[in-house]
């Protein structure tokens, strides 16, 4: 298929694209804030009408409303998942420009959000539009779920999943977003690590004393740091009890997808600003560890005063927000009763462990029609194959959506980000450059999943049926 | 000598006093902050020149002024300290009314600094001007030294006190503030533990993180938390190498006053909220570690994302502030020393340790004049003898003013606090009654120094000159 009018759509909208993007990034949306949602969902839905979707909004009791969103034509649909609300923004004074300010510098946009992921869904509902204005109809029916929640463990998606299992069943799910690395490859990803996000709290007397009482009153900031030690080693290693017999050897199909991973360690070390990787791993240890390695992070440890200035005090309360990236064959349950389990065998009962939110592993074939669709539209504009992660080191609700048909539907992910994009820090921006070339990327995808649906036998008769109706 | 005229005095302008307390205490002066310092300042020394003070402020480089007033007569002098900064407010949420707009709920009045020490420094001048207008001029001379930098670890007080060592030396020293125990029992110190104030600190990358990195990563927070971790024991004992064999035997004379001291341990346990103490201690031994023993108390740790929301980040920085209360013989300087080669010995060299402040041990003798005249003074006004510490468990630059002389100036601290006062905490405040108490018994205080210095043949002679010279 001859792509021309399609990239002169898109060239010629360029700047108008790059505005809507503008647009949606000066909507606040941040979750955990609940500032801005309904106007940010507003927004979304019309953006979606916009790219000729027929819409439905869910609200899922008192959750943000998830957008629904339909357009092309088959009875062969992808899901293509997306949310609208964005990480929180942190210390404001790290920012150069306003989070909600969308600035362009030096043809980047720099904004909460830009980069995860109101860019990709911004960008996938352009190429919808150019698409249909360049070739009419969609090879295949593209659904749109798009959630406000993904910052705050996707309740509400959840919830929709159980309820409306048929309008999520497809052949295939997109995932949000994805990322060039640091040699400016295009990653593609074929699946997501799990993750469990956990609070543990200690408490102690029932406000902040003067600190002369911690000779006899216990401190739950010393309580939490004693439970924490027990759960990682000095070198950074898990070690709740039985943690590490319940990680799967890596299969040999992806032991050689890891051969074609080259993290380009010079530069993220450049980027990160680090001297080493932790515990002195590099080259393809580096690269597995990143990939198949289970993680626990402590994401935010809060307790007594930690303002400027001294205060001497014996803190009331301790809290540590862990979250474990799991790979085959961990699974949340699985972890918080280990971890559960590790601490009271240390006499760490009174260290309470809080569940906030989790996601199962997600792991898709190559084989499958998303990956191949993605993978073989990429050369054209990306100039090369893509780079092949078999699992992304990142997590997200993608079982409650993949796990809608039985076996699971297959996942593939990839996106506009770059090295420099810092998702969730601050000052987190996408080039704009990187946007427009997503929009022309996500047109030859839909076309290849159109080439796919037509090459599998069952769905070529039908397929053309829809095409003709839809096109009447 | 009778007080009657005095008291009659002080209940006379008992609701006078009351309002002078609530206009200081209106007055925000967190030095951390730095706001309103200097108000503060000026309002403070026009009080000292109200109780008849002669004034001067002195001002050390950028910090707040230290203001020096001196009052009454006689070669004899004892010095008063106190300080007009308050500790930071915390969680305004956590509190019921301002901190800065005190409120009388209940006879008592709430206000940050109310408790620590604005009520003992506007009660000390209370009774200098009720003593003065009662009898004539003070039998001894008073030296108030009073500073904004409390909270902030004193440096102007350490300069000040290198460059004016003769307006510092004196008969003895009367500290700012003190309380009555759980069963209404008036409480004198003779001394204070040391302290040692550092803030550790680890670094990772340069900004925080998306935490699929946590995987190759180092994480700051876990370094943190496993350097930390080594420092005390699960059951909290100080576990630093070396440290134990630095803590001097308690004194027969020491166990000989602890056994006066006895902790209402249910009142104390009903006021904090807690179950039980620190390894289960009770009694005597509850006592003992109490006044003689080390701690060290994780005051605050801050990193990561810790707001309300999920956020899953690998932080770029992890930092806790621990504070150690020192007695015989450890030395704050020892006690840096021995935890950095602990920590470097373990490999937490890159856990850096930054010195924010210190105070050397001090302990008097029962048998000083200002000791003497602090115990007998109470129990006319408290109505019992009252508790005696050997060792205050909090701590304060009490060396910088006790060290001007040689052998150090005997130190003496009591207040109006009571197990209620919260003094570092959210909702600080004291009862009105012990305001007013307070300034009756600061006037016998003042009377008995006077017939401390009567009866040392040293000083009879000359402070009778020195009456008959500010008489005039």
């Amino acid at each position: 298929m001859i792509f021309t009018r399609f990239d002169r759509y898109v060239d010629r909208h360029a700047r108008a694209f790059t505005e809507r993007l503008q647009e949606i990034c000066r909507m606040p949306s941040v979750a955990a804030r609940g500032t801005g949602m309904r106007a940010m969902a507003e927004a979304i839905e019309k953006l979606m009408q916009r790219a000729g979707a027929g819409t439905r909004s869910f609200k899922i009791g008192s959750g943000y409303p998830i957008l629904f969103g339909e357009c092309g034509a088959g009875t062969k649909s992808f899901v293509v998942y997306g949310h609208y609300d964005v990480a929180p923004v942190g210390q404001l004074t790290d920012w150069t420009s306003g989070p909600f300010a969308p600035a362009i510098i030096d043809g980047k946009l720099y904004a909460r959000g830009a980069a995860n992921s109101k860019g990709d869904l911004v960008a996938r509902l352009a190429a919808v539009e150019a698409y249909q204005k360049s070739f009419g109809k969609l090879p295949v029916c593209l659904r749109f779920i798009v959630e406000g929640e993904a910052g705050i463990g996707s309740p509400s998606l959840y919830r929709f999943a159980e309820i409306n299992r048929e309008l999520i069943a497809a052949e295939g799910c997109i995932w949000e977003e994805g990322h060039k690395d640091t040699q400016e490859r295009f990653v593609i990803s074929l699946g997501f690590k799990g993750i469990t996000f956990l609070e543990l709290r200690a408490h102690g007397a029932r406000t902040d004393l003067h600190s002369k009482w911690a000779a006899i009153v216990q401190n739950p900031a010393w309580r939490l740091v004693q439970a924490l030690s027990t759960v990682t080693s000095p070198k950074g290693v898990i070690t709740i009890d039985g943690f590490s017999s319940h990680i799967a050897p890596v299969a040999a199909e992806d032991a050689e997808a890891l051969k074609e991973i080259q993290l380009d360690e010079a530069g993220l070390k450049r980027e990160f600003r680090i001297g080493g990787w932790l515990r002195g791993m590099r080259g393809s240890s580096l690269v597995k560890e990143l990939i198949f390695g289970p993680t626990c992070t402590i994401c935010g440890i809060q307790t007594g005063h930690t303002e400027a200035g001294p205060k001497t005090v014996l803190p009331s309360y301790a809290m540590a927000r862990l979250d474990f990236r799991l790979v085959p064959d961990l699974t949340p349950q699985l972890v918080v009763e280990l971890l559960r389990k590790h601490l009271d065998a240390r006499g760490f009962k009174d260290v309470e462990i809080i569940e906030l939110g989790s996601a199962p592993v997600t792991k898709s074939s190559r084989e499958s029609s998303v990956a191949r669709a993605a993978i073989e539209s990429a050369p054209e504009i990306y100039g090369a194959p893509p780079v092949v992660f078999p699992l992304d080191p990142a997590s997200g609700p993608v079982g409650t959506i993949c796990g809608a048909t039985d076996p699971p539907m297959a996942v593939v992910s990839f996106g506009m980000s770059y090295a420099g994009s810092n998702p969730h820090g601050p000052n987190e921006n996408i080039r704009i450059e990187d946007f427009l070339q997503s929009i022309k990327y996500f047109g030859r995808v839909i076309h290849h999943l159109g080439e796919e649906v037509r090459q599998s036998k069952s769905g070529s008769h039908r397929i053309s049926q829809a095409l003709v109706l839809s096109e009447s």
